[in-house]
């Protein structure tokens, strides 16, 4: 064998901006993920899943972003020499699906997908290079019907998920209105296209920085704490002033009544007209079906992105306080969103088919959710039978075969240490249960069982190293043929529940 | 608005080599994966999930067949210009996360991973460039026990999937009696390596060539059907006899006594007695356990790949027949396999950790399911309720609401078509029952359920279009207060369980 030089070998370390997901959590995420598309599937969404890679071309090579083009993509040439492209979101991916496979879809067609999404960009606290989306589109109508439920669909996923009405808002608007105001305060046309994306930029900042802070972005600019300046939008303070309306609103008993009232301050033009009258066929579908101000709300100050959608827009937000690990209060603020957008496959076949979908960010939510305790806690490990005597592991192995066939999670230890080792080994795997055989066992057909969970707890107010040990808080022995009754008792003990 | 010229538009077109899963299968997919999840838990296999990308260098460049040396994989550079790979394997990844956690891991680790791995090759009828893996591995440990144990998972999964006894079997042999018989017919040494490999790869292809072929490709060489010549190892008669040997072995009553005849055949080199003496350990456990060889089986045809395993190998292989699409008896064969890999983190850090693992191939298992009918059938669609009237559609949206918070999956049609085109629709759906209210249901409190199963079946029996209509099958027009129990009623019967 050569040696070879440890300075020579590659470093085992992962990706910047990717993460290993454990068994705690990824237990979490596939229960969050049941429950996701238990209501999806009750709402009569299909399940549809494309791969990673697409075609660079058919994929689309920007962000929806349209101030980011060619940016964030994770693009390579394969073994043809043809350029492909790591999804960066799901919705792409859906549009060549559809396109592909039009004439033998039903129509309207509802999808919902999830998976992970790869953005090439530079990581951050929090923001990863790979991260989870769960999106549901509804492809193929313009019946605000589809946006309704849409949010209904929200609503219901984040109660179905354990939290509480009055802990979650989705809020409603309709980019209609927002253009509507643009063309009010003088924006309209292609030569102010460049302005309302900065007004649009400036309204989205409204929780980060106030109005205070967005009427400066609206007006002369804005510089932040560390000195670096944003150019703002150069309007007048009456332009500013009307703007600033959107945030002040307030809202009404119901959807409805907000909309009435909403007329009375954007109805000046024939786009926030159309807008309106939009929000008021969803409103009343709201209405109807019994989702107050308290599930779904119309609030005008939501924008969702930016030049990418045409009409209603979705925004999902938790609206409770949390303490952070540094001890600041911490808001969840948005957990997803969404909204119409009328050109999904009008790229490939120049056609337009209209569509409204609803996306959710899956690790922020499941972070929301571990903060409410609406985690699974960290997972019961299995019962582990120690190995005493190596010459008998076929006798363990037999032990462990019964605990197995019984539904109980059980573990040979398959190492080479010895008794300590062993004990280190099953705490760290959060055993509930050791199995001990030794020769006095062994020759009097009976085993020892360890309550590693009371062990611990009486460890913990037992100071005297002899009184512990004549203790021997948690153990108990029994017959070889009580092994699996009487394990099965402490599993479930520990558990809180049946096996 | 531009007229965007059609040929300058993309083709929405799906990557060669790759598919979109659709909903039935992906309902049989999640199905068959929570299966899995399940034996694995109970088995003491923690989940681990890796991203998709990792360094270049930290996953290596190769696939574990060194025949094909820097192929197969899809690398580009990030946006740092580092140099990144997609996953070809989940093992590859499973090292990095060893070397890189050694410390803090339970040793031995036992952990589950399963998730898309990617190939940059060409595709072929059945081989995609994106596939599922579904992984169990064992870190830290060469005990037998730890092989034992992988073969008893991998025949609990597949009883637990629903795959008879007797309908499939693990077979087991271990490369170390392959490396004694090479030494034993005058193939050791590193000059005969190449010649050793030759040999491997034509025992690895019994199954496909039978002795016949077999003997051909270790004596002069093959010529196949299409006359592609394929270069013999050269061996004499006595050499290719004692090879074959391998094949014509049979099995004893267990295990063990297998071994004991196996003894008797290939015990002549120090290597090949190690092997067996391994052997001989594993089948007690899988005789103290009651696995007989109606379920694993010591086989010492198995190969499994070329240089990567260094002791036990394992294969999972479906043995009943089935007649293909085209009337052809198909036969499964292999749906996993796995074995003893003892230098999984030595490439970063120099120390021999050994491990052994089992990889089942998801895809052409879940093909096997659906073939013994153990895949779920075509899952029953939403009920739709019809939108008779536009007007209207607050109180359909009320009713579709009510079926939802019953637990019963409904939509409401999106569409802008009518009664005809929404029937056909709700036919596409799958739709066990349409909802229908038009203006006498309404003016009477009433709505007209169809249950177009039913409806189906009637119209197959029914010639007469008269008679058809008056017939009616599978209509009924009930109180609105009875909508959800009624319309609980036909998805019940046909759906054959309770919701």
């Amino acid at each position: 064998m050569t040696q070879k030089k440890k300075d020579a070998l590659p470093e085992a370390r992962i990706a910047k901006g990717f993460r290993d997901i454990e068994t705690a959590e990824l237990a979490g995420l596939a229960q969050m993920l049941q429950t996701i598309r238990g209501v999806y599937e009750r709402y009569g969404f299909e399940a549809l899943e494309t791969p990673a890679l697409e075609y660079t071309d058919a994929l689309g090579k920007f962000l929806p972003d349209q101030d980011r083009p060619n940016a964030g993509v994770f693009s390579f040439q394969d073994e043809d020499e043809q350029w492909m492209s790591l999804r960066y979101d799901l919705t792409a991916p859906l549009a060549r699906y559809v396109a592909q496979n039009f004439d033998r879809l039903p129509k309207p067609y509802r999808r919902y997908a999830y998976g992970p999404v790869y953005r090439n960009e530079k990581p951050g606290p929090g923001r990863f290079r790979q991260f989870m989306q769960f999106d549901a589109d509804t492809v193929g109508t313009d019946s605000v019907a589809a946006d309704a439920e849409i949010c209904m669909l929200a609503a219901d996923t984040l109660e179905a998920l354990g939290i509480k009405r009055g802990d979650y808002v989705i809020k409603v608007n309709n980019r209609k209105v927002l253009d509507g105001l643009m063309e009010s305060v003088g924006l309209s046309g292609d030569e102010n296209a460049a302005r309302r994306l900065i007004v649009l930029r400036a309204i989205d900042k409204f929780d980060k920085f106030g109005e205070e802070g967005v009427s400066l972005l609206l007006g002369k600019g804005r510089k932040d704490e560390s000195g670096d300046y944003t150019a703002g939008a150069g309007l007048d303070a009456a332009q500013i002033g009307k703007i600033l309306s959107l945030f002040n609103v307030g809202y009404a008993n119901s959807g409805t009544s907000t909309v009435a009232h909403l007329r009375k301050l954007f109805a000046d033009t024939e786009i926030s007209r159309q807008g309106l009258d939009e929000l008021d066929g969803i409103a009343s579908l709201f209405d109807a079906a019994g989702y107050g101000n308290d599930r779904i709300r119309i609030d005008t100050s939501v924008v969702r992105g930016l030049e990418y959608y045409t009409g209603p827009v979705f925004e999902a937000e938790l609206t409770f306080e949390v303490k952070g690990d540094d001890g600041q209060t911490v808001r969840f603020g948005s957990v997803g969103g969404g909204g119409r957008y009328d050109d999904l496959v009008s790229r490939f076949t120049g056609q337009k088919v209209p569509a409204t979908g609803f996306s959710i960010g899956v690790s922020r939510l499941q972070a929301a959710l571990a903060h409410i305790g609406a985690k699974p806690k960290a997972a019961l490990g299995p019962v582990v039978v120690l190995v005493m005597d190596k010459a008998e592991i076929a006798s363990y192995q037999k032990m462990v075969k019964q605990l197995r066939d019984a539904g109980i999670r059980t573990e040979m230890y398959l190492g080479t240490s010895g008794m300590n080792a062993q004990m280190k080994y099953a705490n760290k795997r959060n055993c509930p249960c050791v199995v001990i055989q030794g020769s006095n066992e062994r020759d009097a057909k009976t085993v020892t069982l360890k309550d590693l969970i009371v062990g611990a707890q009486a460890a913990a107010s037992i100071k005297d190293n002899k009184e512990w040990k004549e203790a021997r808080a948690g153990q108990v022995t029994v017959a070889e043929a009580d092994l699996v009754a009487e394990v099965r008792k402490i599993v479930e003990l520990h558990s809180g529940q049946a096996s």
